[in-house]
């Protein structure tokens, strides 16, 4: 595995899932970009607001299912268990440039922590 | 690109984003096993039926974001354009043995169908 694209994502996600932000943030350029179900988040402070809930409170463990790369792109999945659910698998294809994480196409399904979110905080009727 | 599970999972993508389902259908197992974010989808007629509506009905277009694999591993991320959302990104880690596709993991939101199944059939109040 000589992908540098892949060490970088994969440093990323360890760092992350091992619930170490300061690391894991370490690897995101200061301008990254992300594509997230939600929306677009851009700029590393924003990254971290994003990732910070589910990687220091949602997050049970994450195992890797298949990560592969090239130069500057690397694609990961992993599933996750969370408290919302036993099993809420990810991917991401991460773009890398002078060994940062400029971008990131991120899919998950929302639905298990819209349900829980909204089991935390009943709307009034 | 020499990745034998690459080239049938890429075979399998073209043929139902171009929705031609029949030809799709013939890069599976008769026995698939795909883990969806609905749940576990078991066998290949089951697995049109969860394909079906969304390829003819849905589906606007698609795009590929990336694509790795190795002798029996392929791990796709695409874009589709749908009917219910404008960008509606999916990623597959599908397993071949023989020349089939015999496991998919399958990624993706389901958030804007769910919402726009409700809008198609409103719950009577």
């Amino acid at each position: 595995m000589t992908s540098p694209a892949l060490q970088i994502a994969l440093a990323h996600h360890r760092a992350w899932t091992g619930k170490n932000l300061d690391l894991a943030m370490s690897y995101l350029a200061e301008d990254v970009v992300c594509d997230a179900p939600s929306g677009r988040i851009q700029g590393i402070d924003v990254y971290r607001e994003f990732l910070a809930p589910f990687a220091g409170q949602l997050l049970i463990r994450a195992e890797l299912i298949a990560a592969f790369g090239d130069d500057s792109t690397a694609l990961l999945m992993y599933d996750t268990e969370t408290i919302p659910a036993k099993s809420a698998p990810a991917a991401e294809c991460v773009t890398v440039s002078n060994g940062k994480i400029v971008y990131n196409r991120f899919v998950f399904d929302r639905t298990p922590f819209i349900a829980f979110s909204q089991q935390q905080a009943p709307v009034n009727e």
